[in-house]
């Protein structure tokens, strides 16, 4: 991915966004290119390099990082201000939200903390902190014109972790002004067409302060962002309004707004309840219609990320399940196989040219793309995935996530861990996990047990946990360990058919199909000529058989099932029929992992399917 | 309905909107009450007492109707101008197409027309031709200031109808302007959010000349209204470019965008496709939830009033069948059996107190409500059904609408036509016709054979007439009568289970259940108890028996079948859930005309239910 985005930044069809700051710092001649975010943009691919540094030596990343981060303080104003598409043009600084000056300088906060903490640099870290002592000097105490300036707020998420580093309390004190702002603003009467910019609307959750709301609402990018800037605070001042208002918006969410892949934003461009219009937004509850799904890629990361959050805040399972779920579906999904072309949407169904909405809609994989913002957020998300697979508390050591790893740690800072996950997840469900460095005290193992994974087993050097694993839970196995303790958990992998709550009207009477945390789904490729993805009928009784197909795009499980083809005449433009005519007949069906979608040419799909 | 629109329209609760007029004629003191098209409201009442005096005499209804006449006359200004929330307000003329000056003159217009047709005075349609002499003055030539001006355009049919009724072209070239300035108003860029007035949005039909576009978009009573006055139009001028752009909306409404009971506007309040606010409006293609279904009452009979025009153009038979639709079933269902309560919007789906929309769109039935457009339109269709019943053209004598009744007609004028209708329709398809007067020469007989009614018979003096009848046409009976001859037409009453398109994804997989012209619908007050309206299933081998229940709610027809009712555990907030650990049993449950619904307490009410 990183050449790939590295090209496309560089790409004039795409804007060479990467020159903006080569311009901005004088080296170049030339206007600003590309969109409002197109700063964060190559922030967010800076970030991906930085993760792939912290695992991975690669002096020529690193070299090339640091002649970025040198043209990036070139570009740097004097007091501190950076965002190119302001310096370079006319606009002036702090004029409207939406020009994403907040975002962009969020990113360049956050890979410049993960730039310092991965390869202990301080050049990116330098720049970071200008830029964060200009803003605490414009917005402490905020300004009353400013009250409601914000969009998309990673700049929340970007100074909590510049004063985790940095131990400097004027940067998280910050951060809270900037949560505290939402929903702050003076409501205008009759303001409800004046959306764009402006305090008080739903798409920027700006409509009611962020402690009192109640609902998920309006973009799923800036909510998430906004969610998860809001978590980090209260993982640092402990607020307990702050914490319900989170757990009442994920409750939302999570039982009325979520897609089964975890995608998140029903719609295009809508209406909320409360009047506003909003965009790439969430919809109403269980509003989840398939073919016009929206689910920007970046929306559905953000979800994960906020669920990393929350996990880290309650060590609750409930919050890894999501996380997991969305890294094995929707943010996959937004990337081909090889890495080089990515999606802005991720539907879950799909009738290829025949769909309904605007041609930013269309999922079909781009290398370059004028809202670029998706493809630096899938690569950054996925280098820093190890990141999210463990986590360490004063009990011991959390294990998350699951795949073959090696990993060396420390709970207090001197006793070493070091063990090794050996492991084929997800497409099996056995994980070893082998303790090759201890601490000489007792320690507790954390180990996610996913929500689905009924009848799991969980064996210490070969004897069965005195404690049944329970699904949606961490099993605590506390004990001396000494090296080469084996830890063996079987998790089931059977196929699961599931539903949704009836009143998702999109999604009744039909079935999706999982296994582990892989979301399945049909593709017309993988149909026999002549059947059509809607003449496919799952019975009840169905028992998916699980194959590998090392061939198949770089290798992966398929589901094969006995279905039915109910085949009816041709619809010749109607909209409702008689019900009759039809033959039915059994067919067998390959399913995919819905991640792998769109990678054979155009085609359709679909997650949902009929019981029969 | 009249009396308690009466009450409703005096009703201080409701804004006593009746008393504008007294207070406007300087008979009464007071201020404006009630809303922009208030006086539209009463307008349509009085038109529902017009067409009621077509047919009873009511001497009282009569004097009621000149009391009011002369109020209005007095109202009016000396120069023709009439609105009263203009006129006791300082909003001034002219000033926003919001205020519904047009409309309220519109329906001021039809209803005069009405009244001098049925009764054969001048009285009101002298305010009715002075009003548009006025509107003549003011618009004609169209003014660039008003190029864009109108909104939900009851003027044109109106004006077309007083061309009809005077001879005046000057209404015909006015109405014809009406049509021409939609889509007129030079395009502002960036002026998507300016959608509540202006020109050049979706929301009323005014991003493109009519006769260049290709949807229906938008506000579906504001659609409806063009597209009938357009086509009221189009039988004037027969221009073809104007049927030509009619044919096409049309075939992209009945083809994705209507719902089975025949209801149009799929939202409260979402964003066209073109990017615009939209209320009340048209959805994208297939686009049909059924829970958040709106279906304003007004829009429904909207699509009824512009399909019966198509008929009048065309003599085609898929126009009536769709002007049936809406009359049995979701204009029906806009007003309590009793008939003195109201719905606004007519969803498919109800889930009582959970729905998740506005308070607005609460289906509840009232007796007031402040936007009270639907009462009056419900009760003046429904008073004019008999006009749509039957029409005239050279060849002979259409019948569009079965039922009851008797008839006296001339062809020509000099030859007299009489008829008696004699049927149970719509609970039974037996139809007999006996001619009672017939002209001397031979006459065609166009009787329409509904689309559904595949295998109807047809018999003349009990011979099987020649020519088979075919569904979704009208059969033409041309001969020589006699007084005395007797046609019997036996329309097939069988139960038909009806699916709708595959990308309709809120219905697929599911079924409705309809028989001759009218939906069924659950309700869960049909239940047995414990058992809820999502755990019904209907097998596709299902035969629903016919039941006339004439305790039930005034006496209709109820299909009673064997379903399954599949249990599960509760949902508990779950989004998804595995599929499994249900229990399936018999079940016998008892459909009713979907337009009976809600007349028995707060209850759930489904029209598709899921296959099994």
């Amino acid at each position: 991915m990183i050449p790939a985005i590295h090209r496309a930044l560089n790409d004039p069809d795409n804007g060479a966004v990467l020159s903006n700051f080569y311009v901005a710092a004088g080296l170049q001649e030339g206007g600003h290119q590309g969109t409002f975010w197109s700063d964060g943009d190559c922030y967010k691919w800076m970030e991906a390099i930085i993760h792939v540094l912290g695992v991975v030596d690669d002096p020529e990343l690193d070299r090339l990082l640091d002649e970025l981060i040198d043209v990036i303080a070139r570009a740097q104003e004097p007091d501190g201000y950076i965002c190119t598409q302001v310096q370079l043009t006319d606009k002036g600084r702090w004029q409207a939200p939406q020009f994403h000056e907040l975002y962009n300088m969020g990113h360049l906060i956050t890979a410049a903390c993960a730039h310092h903490r991965v390869t202990g640099k301080e050049n990116f870290l330098q720049v970071a902190r200008k830029l964060a002592d200009y803003l605490y000097q414009v917005f402490q105490p905020r300004p009353p014109e400013l009250a409601n300036f914000g969009w998309n707020p990673s700049n929340i998420m970007a100074l909590v972790d510049l004063y985790r580093i940095t131990g400097e309390t004027r940067y998280l004190e910050l951060a809270q002004t900037f949560v505290d702002m939402r929903g702050s603003a003076p409501k205008t009467p009759g303001r409800q067409q004046d959306d764009r910019g402006g305090g008080g609307t739903d798409q920027i959750q700006d409509r009611i302060p962020l402690r009192q709301e109640t609902e998920a609402v309006g973009h799923a990018v800036t909510a998430t962002y906004l969610y998860s800037g809001a978590a980090d605070v209260y993982m640092e001042t402990g607020e307990q309004a702050l914490l319900e208002a989170l757990q009442r918006i994920w409750l939302d969410m999570t039982t009325r707004k979520m897609y089964i892949t975890g995608g998140v934003g029903t719609h295009h461009h809508a209406v909320s309840k409360r009047g506003d219009r909003i965009w790439e937004a969430f919809g109403l509850d269980y509003q989840l219609p398939n073919a016009t799904a929206y689910n920007e890629t970046c929306a559905n990361i953000g979800n994960a990320m906020w669920n990393w959050r929350m996990l880290r805040i309650t060590g609750e399972a409930r919050f890894s399940d999501i996380m997991e779920l969305v890294a094995y579906n929707t943010l996959l999904s937004g990337v081909s196989m090889d890495g080089t072309h990515f999606c802005y949407t991720n539907p879950l169904r799909w009738y290829g040219a025949e769909h309904l909405l605007l041609s930013q809609d269309a999922p079909t994989r781009w290398h370059t793309f004028h809202c670029y913002c998706c493809p630096p957020q899938v690569a950054r998300t996925i280098a820093q995935l190890h990141e999210w697979a463990y986590s360490l508390s004063p009990e011991g050591l959390w294990i998350h996530l699951y795949g073959g790893n090696t990993l060396e740690t420390s709970l207090d800072g001197t006793s070493s861990i070091r063990l090794k996950q050996e492991t084929n997840y997800p497409w099996d469900g056995y994980i070893k996990i082998t303790l090759t460095a201890v601490p000489t005290h007792p320690m507790a193992l954390m180990l996610r047990i996913p929500g689905w994974a009924t009848g799991a087993t969980l064996r210490v050097n070969g004897e069965h946990w005195a404690e049944q694993p329970q699904p949606g839970t961490y099993a605590v196995l506390k004990r001396s360990w000494s090296p080469g303790d084996v830890i063996e958990l079987d998790l089931p992998m059977e196929p699961r058919l599931v539903k949704a709550h009836p009143k998702v009207e999109e999604a009744a009477n039909h079935v999706a199909i999982m296994r582990g945390p892989v979301v399945y789904c049909l593709e017309s490729v993988d149909l026999p000529p002549a059947v059509s993805m809607d003449e496919i009928y799952i019975p009840r009784d169905v028992r998916p058989v699980v194959r590998y197909d090392e061939e198949l795009l770089g290798g992966l499980a398929t589901l094969e099932l006995d279905a039915w083809v109910i085949h009816g005449p041709p619809w010749d433009g109607q909209l409702y029929r008689i019900l009759g005519g039809e033959s039915r007949q059994p067919v067998q069906v390959r399913l995919i992992p819905y991640y792998a979608w769109n990678n054979r040419g155009e085609t359709q799909m679909t997650v949902w399917l009929p019981l029969c």
